[in-house]
């Protein structure tokens, strides 16, 4: 008889999104006539650039024509995209990245669930709190953390570092050594970034452990201030601790066309044994390469156009950030985030949970933002708006929020 | 310190295309005159059709521009998509699928690849001999299976349904009872089909013992006969015993685009549990969907434009497996399949291994075709050839076969 995997039964059964869902909807059904203004979503909202829309009208035409057509894409990628990805994100910083060690991918959210999988059952992950979920439930999916404990809102078993306003929201190194580390900067949810130094910290302390550092950099073209490492390999030694995932879905507004990457290094070792082969193993059997279309409108972002037309995008979202910040301060909120990141983080007034300044957010300024404690206990307290809606949507919402003190 | 997963050290080494790949490179450098057709490849070769073309130009243009720009696609896929499917696909058929039991994903390889992670390590798997390598690699990775024993040339814990001139290539029921049971009709390598009662012998099979079929639908648009199940929802009581994988690869030429679906029945159980949740589940947490361009690319081949180049493709490359079958006949070889799927799988002649016919077949007819043996000890002593080459090649390479008697 089939059994199924029962750790999957670990998982609390109500996802965040879907409950904001649910209460917008409830309420709209009760106030009708609401303008309902949305400053919680992680989605983009520009449309594609044009460099990348050429990039994507040209690849569809090869793919019509006898010609040019391309089959399956070779198993790590493109040659093409990898190789811009090693000059451009890498070598432009001094970090020595070849592209075979760089990943193709459909995005970082895939990779960063999968990546557990070349890791055995017994390892202990850390993560910060709060999180962003796919970390903690893919490792909860394979069996590497004990129950849910809901009065404590964690799993047994997973070494939470908190991150919290007196570390900057950066987590300390942790007392009980992990075996792998998640990283994110700059951060989702908190919108905060590592310093270099500290950074470096964490890659001394995985290289003298034996522990693997899992960084995902999502963000990192959203780094507007110097000093603060847009990839894990600008510190020294990572290249014997650390596994970097990125994605085009923020850089670009990929969020719809799916593209992303895995930088393994070589010489990458855990166990006596060296990562690249198990995850060019793993990408092989169970992955089948992201499209071609795809992969050349990726290509397009490195190009002079490309470049220019994505740091707009990237600058319009900022804008929209940094007057979310500068708004919220203005009334009175305790805020931070919002300077090298699309999300800010602010403290709820008065010690109200985030669910309550949830509730009274949407029903006083119609405005949904995220409940900090839906990415983990730490975010108790603290609740998420990000820069991705329109201008005029952010500067309506802030106004609204301004006159309703909460 | 982190810790591998040791089951990778299982798999062994030498993978078979990478194989191939190596001999043929050392004969071309030995002979650098010879012009060598390739008639082993899975890949196809045909253009996209023209409506899926003008499809992916409509949906690029939309993502272009602000109104009708899309960021994350719904997380089964859009309902545009998933209705096209249940209707064309199932509907059409007798069979009662509703769009929200269907999973779009970026392709079956990665569904059947994935799909054994909402089972527990408990489970005993069954596959066919020979088979596509996807379904015991992804349960090795997992732990679901003992080690490699190369003697047997089969992992250990493991159920093989030996598939035989004798049985037609299709298995008989395993006698010792599988809790997973994969099976793939019409078949790679072998190019058999599974009739339809011997289907619900399966079905009734897994009903009674509670085991859940894996089935593998990739090719069914190659079928040419009747009463051939293009569907394992054709049988009766197989919303209670399977999942069904279906791909975009080879019905319309997606190998470089990436679209698959699957099929999870909203009441199917295992263990008391439903398992349509556990792969929403899994979907939603280590997924982020198929692009939205490469959705509608495959909304359009469900139009009747679309319908009608596809099936041109299709009698194409079915045009090449009939001619590759029956040349091959011809000059006097034993052959099967090439009539309800794009695969030939003949017997070497004069008890030749695999190997040894590959080697010869290269070396007196420069054609490469994949040994069967590279697919499980079940293909020892048989070879697969495939129609997906260009009509001229498999003119070309027929005729130097049968010139070159081995």
């Amino acid at each position: 008889m089939a059994k199924i995997n029962r750790n999957y039964l670990k998982l609390p059964g109500s996802y965040l999104f879907s409950r904001i869902a649910r209460k917008v909807a409830e309420y709209q059904e009760q106030h009708p006539e609401a303008e309902i203004i949305r400053l919680g979503i992680g989605d983009v909202t520009r449309p594609i650039a044009p460099a990348v829309i050429d990039a994507l009208n040209k690849a569809v035409a090869e793919m019509g024509q006898e010609e040019t057509f391309r089959g399956y894409a070779p198993d790590l990628g493109y040659e093409f995209l990898r190789k811009a990805i090693a000059e451009n994100d890498y070598a432009s910083r001094g970090c020595d990245i070849t592209p075979d060690e760089i990943f193709v991918s459909d995005g970082a959210k895939c990779d960063c669930g999968n990546i557990q999988e070349i890791f055995g059952l017994d390892n202990v992950i850390a993560v910060c709190d709060p999180v962003y979920p796919v970390y903690v439930d893919s490792n909860v999916m394979a069996g590497r953390t004990g129950e849910f404990d809901p009065e404590a809102d964690r799993y047994k078993g997973v070494i939470y570092m908190p991150c919290k306003e007196e570390n900057g929201f950066a987590p300390e190194l942790p007392s009980e050594v992990p075996d792998l580390i998640y990283l994110c900067f700059p951060n989702n949810p908190t919108g905060a970034i590592i310093t270099k130094d500290k950074l470096q910290e964490f890659v001394d302390y995985a290289n003298e452990h034996g522990s693997i550092i899992l960084y995902d950099a999502a963000y990192e073209a959203y780094i507007s201030e110097p000093d603060v490492p847009h990839s894990i390999y600008e510190c020294r030694g990572a290249r014997s601790c650390a596994i970097e995932f990125r994605s085009f879905s923020k850089t670009a507004g990929f969020t719809g066309l799916r593209l992303g990457f895995t930088v393994v290094p070589k010489d990458l070792e855990a166990d006596g044994e060296k990562l690249w082969p198990l995850w060019a193993r793993r990408h092989g059997t169970k992955y089948n390469g992201a499209p071609y279309i795809i992969q050349r409108a990726g290509e397009a972002i490195y190009t002079k156009e490309g470049r220019a037309q994505v740091r707009e995008q990237i600058a319009y979202y900022m804008w929209n950030a940094r007057y979310i910040y500068e708004g919220l301060k203005e009334a009175g909120y305790e805020v931070y985030g919002g300077v090298n990141a699309p999300y800010i983080w602010l403290k709820t007034p008065g010690n109200m949970t985030s669910w309550e300044f949830f509730d009274a957010l949407l029903d006083k300024a119609n405005v949904v933002g995220t409940p900090g404690s839906g990415f983990g206990p730490g975010g108790e307290h603290y609740f998420r708006l990000t820069g991705f809606g329109s201008k005029e949507n952010t500067i309506k919402a802030i106004d609204r929020i301004k006159k309703c003190k909460i």
